[in-house]
């Protein structure tokens, strides 16, 4: 038997930006893994095995995928907006060097529309120019490094999206963030909070970082900070679209 | 009349990672505006305009779409990968801070599967964790403020995105860029070449920074450079699969 395994990003939530190939793949899987609340956004089918798992397991999460693709399975692993963009990608590559009898299996990335693009494009233009993408959890690296990145960052006139900058177990690091941001970047620099971009309950909220209060995040919550350069635009019909010029420097 | 105007992100090629959203603005649109080479990609439609420019051009593009839109057309100003991620959107955001009787317009931003995700998907999980996008063009920015960039992500351990690596007109910064990473990186640290991912003439080499050669990229090319910790997995097959684990610090 030869299975396959397909890890996927199925966007920010709207079946509208689920790109084809995405969609494909979930619709030829035998087994769906992932986290429970991405997999519940994904029509059932008859005949499909679902195995949803709580969202800090990602390397066992990872082996079971390996594994049922080396007994024939056709496996999707499933994370919300790109796997690559931290995501499950990379947890499955650690899976596969721990254990290289997987090297040989038919494995297949196929790329998402990311919460960092779904969030710029909601607000307008913010990412303009050079920007980052900083995870905020300090599960897996030291809270020091996360605070060096976003000074380092910062200082050279990045524009950043920060991930998974709130969390019931992580419930003070944004705050600190904002804390370490401020010593370094003017207090009207605009930071969004784009929260559940294109689903249902989206929401988003632009504040300068002299203002910005991290309750205003959630887990769903992607927070963007622009640099010294980026500008609103306010629209008539209230909210502002933010930009930040190609030229800043 | 009401005009509208989306801004679309076409993605990397493969019409399998285009949005439906995409392409429902795409065939829903009067006018198209782009650079040529991606307008060619984009199925023709009677009754549709298109207005392909050359590509530095963005803000006569911008202009040119918001007199259209407030004209009551419904115009598409189309990018490849993704509008937000180096491409047309903040030219469209600049032209309409730049007069202001467009603010009211209805404007739309369609994100996109960037070259960026495109390339680490295709090469396995390179992003793995923190990383940062930086355009090499210097036409918007001074070329010393590319270096510092460089060197302060490099130096603060994020993995790098390379765009606009090299054209005609720009022929030695890629080079530069190497040799200012080579003072800072291991001479070991993986470099991919990631030339029209997901299209016909699809190629990706990986070489050592030490061995990185400038002139493996052309315009197509994005240019992706590791860390200390990004890790290669040899495959069965030939070629290999590149990633980052999610620890590295």
């Amino acid at each position: 038997m030869s299975g396959h395994l397909a890890i996927i990003g199925t966007g920010p939530g709207d079946p509208g930006l689920l790109a084809p190939r995405a969609a494909a793949a979930l619709a030829d899987a035998t087994d769906l893994i992932g986290y429970g609340p991405y997999l519940d956004r994904i029509p059932e089918r008859t005949g499909q095995t679902r195995h949803a798992s709580d969202n800090r397991v990602e390397l066992d999460r990872a082996r079971l995928a390996l594994h049922l693709a080396a007994s024939g399975h056709r496996v999707a692993v499933v994370s919300a907006g790109d796997a690559g963009v931290f995501g499950m990608a990379a947890a499955v590559f650690e899976a596969v060097d721990a254990d290289p009898q997987h090297a040989g299996l038919e494995i297949e990335v196929i790329p998402g529309i990311s919460a960092l693009l779904a969030a710029a494009a909601r607000l307008g233009a913010p990412l303009g120019h050079d920007f980052c993408a900083i995870s905020l959890s300090d599960n897996l690296k030291p809270w020091p490094t996360v605070l060096a990145r976003l000074r380092a960052v910062a200082e050279a006139g990045f524009v950043m999206a920060l991930y998974n900058p709130i969390s019931r177990a992580r419930p003070w690091q944004l705050g600190a963030a904002f804390e370490a941001l401020r010593a370094v970047l003017p207090g009207q620099t605009p930071v969004a909070f784009a929260t559940a971009i294109s689903r249902a309950d989206e929401r988003v909220e632009i504040l300068s970082l002299a203002d910005a209060d991290p309750l205003r995040a959630d887990m769903r919550t992607l927070v963007m900070v622009g640099t010294a350069a980026t500008r609103s635009i306010a629209r008539p019909g209230g909210g502002a679209w933010l930009y930040t010029p190609r030229s800043a420097a």
